[in-house]
């Protein structure tokens, strides 16, 4: 059956009417009073005859006429013969406010309640809940102290709370905000009616066209995938403020499937692939209603426009930690806005319209004619400073003159106390808010409802080549000499100018072996093929001395070549990681620390921190990356030495304290970690001199 | 020399003052008046003989006494004149509000003044900025519309704003919010004093216990690590909101380390290891400058105190969000609570204390003097719905009379719009947010200056086991062929019941092979050790058939035991990835994938879909994982075969809805990628049945 009469009943019967207007049994009574119902409100309590001028029932089965909505308001007790008497009336919709049911472990008095409505024409929301409420025709049929305070505009929201003061919380934000509202339900314990139905009536109710749905867990088998197809065939949005999102999905799991994919993991992702925009707080839900309001972003590149300079820049901060782009104008822009402003010389984005705007009155608007012409741009996001005052307000009103006519999207931050005319932008459905991270966050949910972060940009980044040094001032022979006398760790080894010296030093050290050509004019020797792995004996180092050296010659034929490093090779390293140290001009040496290669250069797991550290630093920095269990015995494997990896990074930092005027930047990658007792090496070392 | 004198002048001096009180040279005096200040004003301007009721002086030379503060409102053609004047009269500041300095290129004439006052006593403040407020004292040497239009509270918070227009928004917000200001300074573009000088007149002031900094970029070699353990010591807070942190730090960079330490990764890393709190941004400041107006927590055990249910379970998800710990509370608290409310039966944080608290005058005060007694606690953390009015006010007033005298920090999230006693418990220094987002990003940002997240805390997450399957319905093998019906690409192999059907198998499929023994009682065989790897030839078959047997009947003498799978290895892949299905109560079938091992369950890079997928969605979810690149060729590394992939990932999406009554949860892992053109291998499966 429709849920059309729960929402736009003619008649309501209120079970345990109260003549104290302000009880939970009276505020609905106050309330239809108050927002002037057109139908009929029929107060039931055998104690009166008469509750604020309506006349009073003694029962239910006492009223003659046809039923809507019945309101319960009575003793969890006396609820149950209440629903049978509403069943046998062929009332419609009972709303039970009453708590005491389910929500308290009363399940059989609950379900005493679906067994007297089941196969019924009678419809039950609730028990425990405040009730629904019309705003578009005013029929408040529930209870809230927000009806009595507040003046609610109508509008084109509409709001499903499992929790009934979240539900009225969010009206509360809402009127501040000035936004409007169409309905509210609150649902309570869902014995009968579920907050799907509702939901589903706010998809087809002309007035609303934005549902908001602030729920704790849904019930099994819902049908949200559908409801999200329809709601996007009929062009409107789901909001969603899912609650206990932590408490769940943590029993131990059979697979790792199962742990992998938590309750509201899976929620996430459903709400990403169906369209529903997933908020985490009030404040961003009531932030994204408001910018709902305005026109759908056709794209995600926006162009920040400012007259402060700071602002300008915060706002575009923001933009690339949502990953939300900023691109360049077109030049036709540039030489345009050039023509206008005499200081405004660069392509820039954010786009500083600087103060200059204040000297000429209509300058503001002439930039903007430009700015909203670019092809470049899919949204307009103004990120205003404390500029206040009447030219504040001619700029506000400039900004909604152009936007009726435009069709692209408007943003603003306004970085300044509530002033008069921000309801003037509010009214033209202007999405306004008081700092750029509020607007771009609200944007950014709005923008990722329909356009998602491209595939493409992603591999762009992984992409990305380091420079190539084209001379050395220190070869890796030379540097691990160095690092040496700092107490690093090097792998066992030297070099070798000759096969002899080689075969010498294969025999001291022992095989496997690695021979590596050194040369100030190769930086990088594995892509070149001059680090040869794996030696095994006298015969394979002699093979392969030769070899290594025609390719340097061959590669690199002007090069000079110092001889070729011979070192021991390490067997069974716990981890592989790398460590960094670099010269900043601000702080001066910082040291750089990260799992090897891909967990660096892919995955971004990195700590850094400012030298100098004590030791209790060193160990938490160790820690703080994400990596850091696979160095701390992961899975049965052994612990790496841990303590000899600190001591490393003690003597790098000590290291680039004293060297600081000598280097930019210097890689040590790979460390072998090697397991308890063995200590740490540093198996390659590359220094780029100031 | 010290800022003392430009901070606490006795005579201002204000050349290009303006009759218009208005103009940028007419503010100071209007201001300097409003405030009612007790020393000297002395215009400079030779068109007038009086301004305002004051005498005014041709130039800065006819000036008799001693000059603290210059203000300098001229073109910028005509400054350099007046510092020399300045410097002859032995002015000690001179703040010049004049743009058209070095931050429109005009980087000679910013030399020519630093020049002037080189090695003299005087000192330059700006060019280009909005001077300088005293609140304390009531000094406004400065000029912005927000100091004639808003009365300043005095208080302990200092603001350095390199951009004047953020630091007088910064103003407008903390008026809001009744936070208290001790002085301002803009800096403009440091020619002279410059913002670490200001930074440390400020920590030494003895008025000021929090500095605020609005920077754009730090200096080379700038003092600030000094300066945050001179704050430490003195125990005051810094709090920087930086700008331009996406702007830099992405120039190529010759090493890893370069490329991983941008400027402002390293600002951030400074900032965590000075016990700076770093903002992003004006809300983000301004709700930490509220939060450190309270007292300082302990710890970050918080104990979310509400009365309507989905407000408490809101905060503790976002505690959650941003590692805040929020720990059962003692056995003691909860027998003491659970005697006075009634319904109140758990150990639960969040601690509900329901609506009981509305019908009993001291019933919130009673539950509340309980919970602070808690030794599991160090913050409260009050989360309340949008309850107002009479009683809401006696709970602040509770709340206000037991602040004082405790030693616990106190964070309260308020869900209703501004109300007439929220201005009491910001006097009486008790933290008030609007929503718990803004609450707990602002206490995370204070624990966190004091208290990093543990190390222990992250192995513990790591080590997580999966629990084991104690029978399965259906081997590997069996698993495995299923799968091939819907098309997924297995190992090529058999199942052997004796040795010579396992030698055959060997041959037919060649070597190397696998071996694994399968049984639906041994859900783990690699930690069993019942999977032998890189059999080479039927030697080595026959030799580990036996072995791993034996094996078998020594660890699990009960188990079934259907026979050895004999497998051709696997060369060469590019990646090994992990595919999972699980069935979701709520959503149905749901996929889930990430890269091997490490990825997924240490660095949590997983992609997540509800079911069915089309094919583009299913190359999406590929790309949407960090990891992605590794399987798109990367550092010339082979291309993985990604069509094949695609292709697995909708068989085994046909899989999960056909089959979704039969299991719960199913993992496919490895699966191997092989490079392009050579499909992809499922290389082990196991199913949870339902």
């Amino acid at each position: 059956m429709s849920l059309k009469k729960l929402f736009y009943p003619k008649t309501i019967a209120i079970v345990g009417a109260s003549q104290n207007l302000d009880s939970i049994g009276g505020q609905p009574i106050k309330f239809l009073k108050k927002y002037n119902f057109q139908g009929t409100v029929m107060p039931v309590n055998p104690k009166y005859s008469e509750i604020a001028g309506l006349k009073c029932y003694p029962s239910v089965s006492s009223i003659t006429e046809e039923i809507d909505v019945v309101l319960v308001s009575v003793a969890a007790s006396r609820v149950l013969p209440i629903v049978k008497e509403c069943v046998e009336k062929k009332a419609h919709f009972v709303v039970i406010f009453s708590s005491g049911f389910a929500e308290m472990g009363n399940h059989q008095g609950q379900q005493e309640l679906i067994d007297a409505v089941a196969g019924t024409g009678t419809r039950i929301l609730g028990p425990n809940n405040q009730g629904i409420v019309n705003f578009i025709d005013g029929i408040p049929a529930g209870f809230n102290p927000l009806l009595d305070a507040e003046v609610i505009p109508k509008g084109n929201i509409g709001i499903v709370a499992q929790s009934s003061g979240l539900g009225f919380a969010a009206i509360g934000f809402a009127i501040q905000q000035r936004l409007g509202i169409s309905h509210i339900a609150t649902v309570g314990n869902q014995a009968d009616i579920n907050i799907m139905e509702l939901i589903q009536f706010m998809i087809e109710d002309e007035h609303t066209s934005i549902i908001t749905c602030i729920v704790e867990g849904l019930k099994p088998s819902s049908n949200l995938p559908e409801l999200a197809k329809l709601a996007k065939q009929k062009g409107k949005s789901l909001v969603f403020l899912k609650l206990g999102r932590t408490a769940v999905g943590k029993k131990a799991s059979m697979s790792h499937s199962g742990s992998l994919a938590g309750d509201s993991d899976i929620f996430e992702a459903f709400c990403k692939q169906a369209g529903i925009i997933s908020v985490k707080d009030m404040e961003d839900l009531i932030d994204v209603l408001i910018g709902l309001q305005g026109k759908k972003p056709g794209g995600d590149r926006v162009a920040v426009v400012t007259e402060t300079g700071g602002s300008g820049i915060l706002a575009a901060d923001i933009c690339e930690d949502f990953h939300i782009q900023t691109p360049r104008l077109t030049e036709e822009t540039i030489n345009s806005l050039n023509a206008i402003l005499p200081d405004f010389a660069s392509a820039q984005n954010p786009v500083d319209f600087t103060a200059h705007i204040f000297n000429q009155e209509d300058l503001f608007r002439n930039c903007l004619v430009e700015v909203v012409k670019d092809s470049n741009i899919d949204v307009l996001l103004f990120s205003f400073g404390p500029t206040r005052g009447k030219l504040a307000e001619k700029m506000a009103d400039d900004i909604i003159e152009i936007s009726k006519e435009l069709n692209k999207s408007i943003f603003i931050s306004w970085l300044t106390p509530e002033q008069p005319f921000f309801n003037k932008l509010r009214e033209a459905n202007v999405p306004l808010y008081p700092t750029p991270y509020r607007c771009i966050r609200a944007l950014e949910h709005i923008v990722r409802q329909e356009i998602p972060v491209k595939a493409a940009e992603k591999k762009a980044t992984a992409d990305k080549k380091h420079g190539d040094a084209e001379v050395l001032s220190l070869t890796e022979y030379q540097t691990k000499k160095m690092l040496g006398e700092y107490g690093i760790a090097v792998l066992r080894g030297g070099l070798a100018t000759s096969l002899e010296e080689a075969v010498n030093l294969g025999s001291q050290i022992d095989y496997p072996v690695v021979l590596k050509v050194m040369s100030p004019q190769i930086a990088h020797k594995t892509d070149a093929g001059l680090v040869i792995l794996g030696i095994k004996n006298e015969q394979e180092l002699t093979d392969n001395y030769n070899t290594i050296l025609e390719r340097a010659k061959k590669s690199f034929p002007t090069a000079a070549i110092e001889g070729v490093l011979v070192e021991k090779m390490v067997e069974k390293p716990v981890a592989e990681v790398i460590l960094g140290i670099k010269y900043d001009i601000t702080f001066g040496p910082v040291i750089i620390f990260g799992l090897g290669g891909i967990f660096v250069e892919v995955l971004g797991d990195v700590a850094r921190r400012v030298l100098p550290l004590t030791r209790e630093e060193a160990l938490a920095m160790l820690a703080s990356i994400k990596a850091y269990p696979l160095l701390n015995g992961y899975r049965g494997k052994p612990q790496g030495n841990l303590d000899a990896l600190v001591d490393m990074i003690l003597n790098l930092s000590r290291f680039a304290i004293e060297q600081q005027d000598n280097f930019k930047e210097m890689d040590i990658n790979p460390v072998f970690v090697m397991p308890e007792g063995q200590g740490v090496i540093c198996g390659d070392a590359l220094l780029i001199p100031r």
